[in-house]
């Protein structure tokens, strides 16, 4: 195998979310077990923005036709985006994580934050360099270093055996630093779990960042979508070192804006400028019409976002009832986000082969677990911000198939 | 300076198209000779999609609209593109270029060409690999294969020295192959010079990829907008392995859609596959609403785009015409596409400086000939598809100061 061959068959996206499309579900008939069971089909793989479901914030349509009749000067924006929409931006983003943010030398938007995360690793990581990855963790982290050439050094999250605290392992974060390790790159709230990094987690992060001199790039996509008695500490207002940490939020998720592509990184001057030259060759800018969206970001009108939260906490509270009635399904509650992470009993298939049944005999579409940690191959992820009978009525198929397949 | 500082310093942007907002105009006071000529301000760094000069698609935003209502369905697609999509542009891509297209394996909808060309050169280049690029040609070229680690091999391109042909040096061009580049990317037509290259320039590349079993990536961003007596040679049309060649296109020049931020690639099933692993961890996909833009491609309604060549033809004469008064001024006139690439007699100041002269005192963006090529120092591009008025104004006012600060 070549280099480049090598390079990309690490790159797999055949369970990544969204991509099921791509992938029959096909089986051996010899597995299944019993009939299909009848409801709704949910895909789990994502949010639903549908009006059944949550759709996206109330003006941002008229926001964007707005955008379209300005014409060029909307069309075409600076790289790191139109500099009166990063004003407005860097206020509310100021606010909202209790740091100043210079709109003109720290920000810079991107195509979905997926765009900001393949920047700022690109502007930190080069051949080579070693990163601390939390297990479990966003899918495409691992690959992004891997694309750059750089070396993952996993540092272990222990999710289910902690409460009041994410569960970092930080005798193991401090091992990644004095291993070498000169950046990292972690969710808050984690993504597959659903856990939220504690006060004093942050704080040992932020303080071994500066101890060891490492840059860190934090996703904070959910951080809005927070559950009521959740706290919530924002990196960027430690003491850490500011021009080390970059962090990453975007209107995609508890939003639903996730037709327009946008997202934002804001931090380290230095390395934003990296991204944005980065970004003159990788995309150009995120696009100039879709950009002025971001006018209803932190602006979605009184008791939006209240209602919002409280939708998605009551959802969360009956899935867990309803995984809670499985005995050996290990769920701990989601304290932000839309995702909760259950691990599974043992079952006489395997957790792929478990996946395609889902989707086969359940009409349920879900991430496995080793998109997230190869040590999570005994659990799936779902993401819930789905309609709320629909969710419950499939997360019952998801047990009683649990229960058919069990070893 | 650290090995990634040394990467982010050949990737500057501060001469790129688009940015000059961010470089204060600043020049000694004593280089200035004389008064600021009075006009309408004309910004040749890119296109103008203003209802005075050349708006969107017909029915651009309509579609958009019906995108955005359709939910869920539309925001999430394949990281390739929503398969009903790719199937019409397929078909229409596979008209122009006269070569099917497979919709399931063959193309890839991308955020902006620029997203195409990216993906397509990380696709096929790795740390170390020799590519051979055209000089001058499109500025980003040269960044996306240093950026992947790789090595440009240059092959010049005789633009002024030629007619009936592009210009390539077909000896410097095996001679690239010779010497171990196993990729070649080029714009036909060629961006920033405006020529296209000729049926037997076509065939002699595709002969030569074929023998030296070379990955061609073409960008045909312009190839719809050509001139009349024009005859356009489509490389994936010869005999040129299909394996090994891909084509860029997309909607944001002629059809004035780059407020949508849409590309294309179409070709190599192998490397499309990678693109899309790539595009996954890049920008995940196009915008989902914005995809929908393009069943508006290729189907502009009668005449429409003959209309639109003949617009940009007629500015085109008249440029030619205002840069032909001014002795010194040479400028082959565009075959395709809406740029012109004047060479300059020698000034007194440096291209740079003249680049902010005629900002401050005419008026005028424009982009200096370095971007494309080290030797095109005497050069400068100008994107024409303006206001016919405007710009024929502006020209006259950049002749008026080529003669001001002539050597």
């Amino acid at each position: 195998m070549s280099l480049i061959d090598d390079k990309f068959a690490r790159l797999a996206t055949d369970n990544a979310p969204g991509q099921e499309v791509r992938a029959a579900a096909r089986i051996d008939k010899n597995t299944l077990r019993g009939e299909s069971i009848p409801g709704i089909p949910v895909d789990f793989s994502h949010g639903d923005v549908n009006a059944t479901a949550f759709e996206p914030t109330p003006g941002a349509f008229e926001e964007f036709a707005e955008g379209v009749k300005r014409g060029g000067d909307q069309a075409y924006t600076e790289y790191r985006g139109k500099a009166e929409i990063r004003d407005g931006v860097a206020e509310k983003l100021a606010d909202f994580t209790g740091r100043a943010i210079s709109s003109a030398d720290e920000l810079i938007i991107t195509p979905g934050t997926q765009g900001a995360l393949f920047l700022a690793v690109a502007a930190s990581v080069t051949a080579g360099n070693k990163v601390a990855i939390v297990r479990p963790d966003y899918f495409a982290n691992r690959k992004l270093v891997e694309f750059m050439g750089g070396e993952v050094v996993p540092v272990r999250l222990d999710y289910l055996g902690n409460t009041g605290r994410a569960g970092l392992d930080l005798n193991e974060l401090e091992g990644a630093f004095l291993n070498g390790a000169r950046t990292l790159l972690f969710s808050n709230p984690n993504n597959p779990t659903g856990v939220v990094y504690s006060k004093d987690e942050i704080q040992a992060i932020a303080e071994l960042a500066n101890r060891y001199g490492v840059t860190v790039i934090v996703d904070q996509l959910y951080s809005r979508l927070l559950y009521s008695g959740q706290l919530f500490s924002h990196l960027r207002a430690t003491t850490i070192n500011p021009a080390n940490v970059v962090t990453i939020m975007g209107p995609s998720k508890t939003e639903s804006l996730s037709g327009y592509r946008l997202g934002v990184a804001f931090g380290s001057a230095q390395l934003i400028e990296r991204m944005e030259k980065l970004q003159a060759i990788v995309s150009l800018r995120a696009p100039g019409y879709c950009q002025v969206v971001l006018r209803t970001w932190f602006a979605e009108g009184e008791g939006w976002m209240a209602d919002r939260i409280r939708q998605h906490q009551l959802i969360r509270d009956d899935l867990i009832s309803v995984l809670g009635t499985c005995s050996g399904i290990s769920a701990r509650p989601s304290e932000a986000g839309s995702y909760v992470f259950p691990r599974f009993p043992a079952l006489t298939v395997s957790l792929h082969e478990f996946i395609r049944i889902l989707r086969i005999q359940g009409g349920v579409i879900a991430t496995p677990g080793t998109e997230f940690s190869p040590h999570s191959s005994n659990s799936i992820r779902f993401n819930f911000s789905q309609n709320h009978r629909a969710a419950v009525d499939a997360m019952r198929r998801v047990v009683q198939l649990t229960e058919r397949y069990r070893a």
